[in-house]
């Protein structure tokens, strides 16, 4: 009885090494793995990334069987893997560490080499058989790490953003209905934490429903620049050792494979070496979790309490808040996502400082590019999903108390103003403040407005627009 | 003989003070000044800023006297007062510190001040008689701080972005003239720092001409942004005391006095919160940054030398470079370039960190942003016409000395892949590593090629891709 | 007769250039000048940095005559004039840019300058005469920018920190005054802006003092790296062209004339590369303003409202608040801290990478780390004074409001944990919620405890730990 | 035969959920896990945190017995649970998220389910009989999450900066050898990147030693704040619920247990809020990773080539470098620390955010600083480690080529200057750069020195102050 041999050979220019028989990854993939035990994570966990890849190797492939390059079988087999890889499969053999040198050869290598081992497997053949499918010379023909990593980074980016643009439409859809439900809920706007004038409800949910269409509109616009790709370009952007009309073809059929609207850029040269448009996507993160932090920073707010706090409303309760203090609920949906936009803001410096270390011809450090942007993106996607689900969703509103906080505001006197003039109403609001009594009640007493008007005038509704016709300022004379 | 006197006395509430008879400022102005004494930088210093908010005013008081709320004589003179503004005089006038708490209410107060003495002054009539001219109920009528100073900002940054597009595309003209002339100039390309293959300095050049293009593209997208303004939303957003056509009427007055095709917000209340457009902004100042501190880092290098550097171009000499090394030219403009690139995205996280700071209906953190902001834009524009002026056009090429290190390269080796095959390339080029040889003298001496189709494979401009149709790989059999 | 000639003609290896006749600076600090003009501000808007300069030079003079290196005449008018320096005498002859390429090289000429032409006139000579006494030959003498530059930075970074350490000062003992003024006043405390259990307002402000004297501490142990200097290190550390026992002695006499404990580093080569001092610095400043930022969020949380806020606390009015809103006050004071903050958490990135982007034996970029680190200590120490002045000293509390916040708190169930079991105070917590009862009052209600033992349980003293022996738990049984 | 039931109820304030019977963890840690759905990553990746959990619960569990509010039955199980899980068992039962909301609430509820169950099982009792041993009521006993996570933090972070001077000590003695083994290797020292004055190749790395040894001290400084705790502050500081001896009692425990020198906050309410600790580690792990990011951009630029670069040093190969051209190798070592230091640099502003946002008696935002933090810590280590190993220890020099970069550098004339003065030498100097030719060709050929008194000024030995007594410049007459 044969034993089964555990190891096979490989090659390269520094040597032989053992791969393990069962490996779809080769010689190139365990040099890396050993160089780079940074963090523990694979480029395997980032689907998308290993999608975009494969996507490109079958556009590659493709390509170069059109002209001639590549022979049908081969080339059927490489698509055959590649398109098993877009299926999900395979995903754990990519095994190269998310942070690492090079540029991204690593992530290239890892792909060619599971391509072709698992081609050769397809044809029959074993593992290792490179004399027959080679991973640089058919798999990764016509191709550079220069020109591949970056494509298929923009393709796995272009479908991140989807994902997160779906994830912000289940928010923006979720602020829109409270807006709708709390649009007659009254209550007094604030300026520097200061009561200021009222408003509704309904309008402060209403912003962050804007706020979602807005952020979205400028991801959508960033999303456009990551369509450009540089396949073709070869290893500095001059198509050295391609055929010239390689680039179109690949370019289509990419297009194809993944149904995206992809471009080849017009100047490859330039394109080679930039990552301007992930530096744009990520500054558009930061947006979108700036903005995500302030409507969180504001729920925390609004429900604080549930006494000694603004308790204007009230979120969910979604687990027990203390481990000492009975009844505790806190607002612990916010607060997750405050820490996503953290997390995101800091990766937006990351970001910056890998892209401005770009040298010459090529960004080297586009690994740890493609790192931080698809944690921010994966995080923000979660972060959206769960505020909408697991908080937005379930707020609701303390209608009488908030009415209340509008009738017995100091603020209602800035509403006077056209009435009775800034200065009588800045005496009413001191007089107010020191007293602790009501604007509408000293108003009166001083005979300045009758009650019918006074009354029209400080309906609430009115005040905060809600009916736009009925609080004209009387017209200066 | 009567004495001049040297104060007069203004009353707020928390009661008088003397303010120098000759100020145009008052009471306001000068608990502000007192309150903020940070940077020792007054706002009169961003002269965009003055006249965005003489333009506000303009407008507001036209729009005021339309709709029959501010009577002629006294709309003629605070429009007299904001032309002159407009027209650089009074700047020396606006004294508040540019940080200051508030949320600009104390810039807005300035200008009210400054307008209605100014105003009142052309009326013939003594500063600080407000009960003819009032800063507040004349000059500020119909508004707030909070609809008035984010509008004033979003006209100053619309003025300071086109500024900036001046000065970038000098920068990109000169790139784009150094790009002609080095079209031929073949040299080695680099990736990873590493000799890689063939191109032209005329590419290399031609790189920081697109990127210059497609960064004034993006800073015009953000630009439009910054064209939706809040104009009478007044506290909050809901309008309140402002006349309901009067939104419309003052947008088109601003449009008229500015001659930018500015539009009001759809939603005022989301859009009186809202810092998303300087977030954005400044996220495409910081892209301008990184991209602008590679191309500098870049010039530095290749120009690093004179000797024991890559010497691939000379920048010009535009100060002695030591105290102590005799003949020392250093590259001090890149450098002053870099400098000014990493505060622009030091002054992103500040203004991110500003931004997510806003709570509930206004974000009170304005002024930094704005400050901020403005240097962003200002140091920028200054740097890229300094790179153009005194460096990019006087740079000038090693000519031999690039041509010598294609030839010598080992780079060259990649360009007989597709003849010689990849292992017999990376065989050449490690004997050529080891020995210090030449890879066409080894490839001649093992017979790999023959002499004629050598010399036509290897042609520095072929490689660089000058002519395209030249450097056909063979087809595969 | 004869016309005063308006220039002076100046050389260097670019040339004849005309310098004022009147102007200390010579040809290096006008070409300088000409290559720099990107923020407007000066070098000479930096006192401390002058100053620190002007020490230097005074001490590499009196080194350089200890050695026999530099005659006596000469000598005393370079100290002369530097002692005017330091007097404030000549600022504004300090005329570069803030922002300046070349490493500090120009801001040293223009020292050199500005020192040899006071001396030359000191000494009844002309300015200009080089001949005589050269701004290089004899001011510069045993020195490089290299070593002078940082070393300046370095003495004028310890007079910043000092005053920013006085201003800290300030901010700690009006807190420590409020802290002790408030002692007694009852408040409830919150976790996660959800009312928590019982403290006082007297503990609250003692975390601020304790906060800042934490942050003196750091402060002063960043301090200590920055007293350690590399002067007679020259160009690159090697010390060539300086006398050996030129460094001591240099070291020796700048002790004397700036009163510092200065000390020279070990390894001058590893010190003129490095700015870590600056960096650590730049975090610590950054440490202070995040626990200000903090702060002054915390106060104007506290002080919101007057009505619809927490109410707790209140602010000192300092200016009118709305341009619209009569009697609004707002929280100015706590926001232009903040907005500081932001600045140098800004700054504090812009420094990170600038030290990051130093090369080899030199950072070429200090001048941007000198200004972001100089902005950050004035500023900082700016916001501090004013905080302490115009609103910490000021601030009132409601105590009425505080206590019966706490009555009537729900979590103060917390406090009956021991003696009703967690469950039941579970159980009581969720009626009073439901209810808007007290839970006192349905303790007694349900019998649970006596009307003696929770009153003597719930006493907020107690709670708070004012009296630590009285609000022992029972013992397990 | 019965079935084995798959799961069992547990119940808390929201209701009953189903949990599996297998599961140590229980209800709070499963409604934990649904609600933070955001990295996938638990915090049982962080075996750190765990040990320290285990270590403040086991100390917790001692004092309490000591004190008698806890029988010793359950006290040693509890005990013995806690010693398992620092014994490295049951790490996979603590699945909440590790950014989570809540201020660490689900990491401590996680723990003291997982401590209770498997207490309960070495008692021979069913998991989820808490009426026995409860996570709350026992394993929690005297606590707060407000005092256990932060302590359990410092904990847990003290051994991670262990794990990190044990890597950084790695690579100094790295650094240190090469020092040591070029110590003669003489070349030229640069400035902006312009060559300077000589030096040599192992005063060159001597300084990447001695800021290893910097940041070493830096670091360890930065820890003897972590090791302050507020254990036994419970809620919010004032130790309600906590017995007055239990807080020295827990931390004499934990010191105990985990062989740190602890020692209790003396104002335990500030210490509960306060992160400044994590702020100011976190500047010094990006001081590190700024000073680590010099060292590899210096090292990739030293090495760049192998012809058309500095080529002064050669890192080992530790993989091919590229996918398309031969013989290609890369700093690929360099450029993963490089990446490293991006994300610390990043996690810096992500920690500085959520510290900046604590509000009032507790920060909620410690989970994301937590988990910056060991990612910054930890990816540093390994960064360190693997620069030492795979990069520094076999790099060579080239010598040769280094010693003609010298005796052909223009900067060689900076030594002249003492002898041929500064204008004479910057003459030499512009006409060696313009002829191409040799400094001391053209000194002896106009005959400014004899050529043995040129040879001894120009040893390169001396020059680099190898020697200190030979390069003495003449006195001044």
């Amino acid at each position: 009885m044969t034993a089964v041999p555990q190891f096979r050979i490989e090659h390269d220019l520094l040597g032989d090494r053992e791969v393990p028989a069962d490996a779809y990854w080769g010689i190139h993939t365990l040099r890396a793995r050993e160089n780079f035990p940074i963090t523990g994570r694979t480029i395997g966990s980032n689907p998308h990334l290993i999608a975009g890849l494969a996507a490109v190797k079958w556009a590659a492939a493709a390509a170069n069987c059109e002209l001639g390059l590549l022979d049908e079988v081969r080339g059927d087999a490489i698509r055959k893997a590649c398109r098993e890889i877009l299926d999900g499969a395979w995903h754990d053999q990519f095994i190269v560490d998310v942070i690492q040198g090079g540029a991204g050869t690593s992530t290239n290598m890892n792909a060619n080499e599971v391509i072709a081992n698992r081609a050769l497997e397809l044809l029959g053949r074993p593992r290792g058989d490179y004399n027959y499918l080679h991973p640089n010379e058919h798999v990764n023909l016509s191709q550079s790490t220069n020109d591949v990593y970056p494509t298929a980074v923009n393709v796995s980016t272009v479908f991140a953003i989807r994902e997160l643009l779906d994830a912000m439409r289940v928010l923006r859809e979720a602020f829109v209905a409270k807006a709708t439900e709390f649009r007659t809920v009254v209550k007094m706007g604030r300026t520097q934490l200061q009561d200021a004038v009222p408003m509704t409800l309904g309008q402060e949910f209403g912003t962050y429903a804007v706020t979602m269409t807005e952020d979205s509109a400028r991801l959508e616009e960033a999303s456009l620049l990551v369509h450009e790709i540089n396949l073709g370009a070869t290893a500095i952007g001059t198509g050295l050792n391609a055929d010239p009309r390689y680039s179109a073809l690949a370019c289509r059929y990419l297009r194809e494979i993944t149904g995206l609207p992809l471009v080849t850029a017009t100047d490859l040269v330039e394109a080679t070496q930039d990552v301007g448009q992930f530096v744009h996507l990520s500054g558009v993160l930061k947006r979108v979790a700036v903005k995500l932090s302030k409507i969180c920073n504001d729920l925390r707010l609004l429900s604080s309490g549930p006494r000694a706090g603004f308790g204007e409303i009230n979120l969910p309760a979604v687990q027990a808040g203390s481990s000492i203090m009975p009844g505790k609920v806190n607002p612990v949906i916010p607060e997750v996502v405050n820490q996503v936009a953290y997390e995101v803001i800091g990766n937006d410096v990351t970001i910056t400082m890998a892209a401005e270390a770009g040298q010459l011809q090529l960004n080297a450090f586009e690994p740890i590019i493609v790192t931080s942007l698809t944690d921010s993106m994966t995080h923000l996607g979660a972060a959206c999903r769960t505020l909408a689900e697991r908080c937005v969703v379930g707020i609701t509103a303390n209608a009488d108390h908030l009415r209340e906080s509008v009738s017995n505001s100091i603020g209602l006197v800035t509403a006077l103003n056209p009435y009775i003039g800034y200065p009588a109403a800045t005496l009413i609001a001191q007089e107010a403040l020191l007293t602790g009594r009501n604007v509408a009640e000293l108003v009166l007493e001083k005979g300045l407005l009758d009650p019918a008007e006074l009354d029209r005038i400080l309906q609430p509704e009115h005040l905060a627009n809600l009916d736009t016709s009925a609080h004209l300022p009387p017209k200066s004379t």
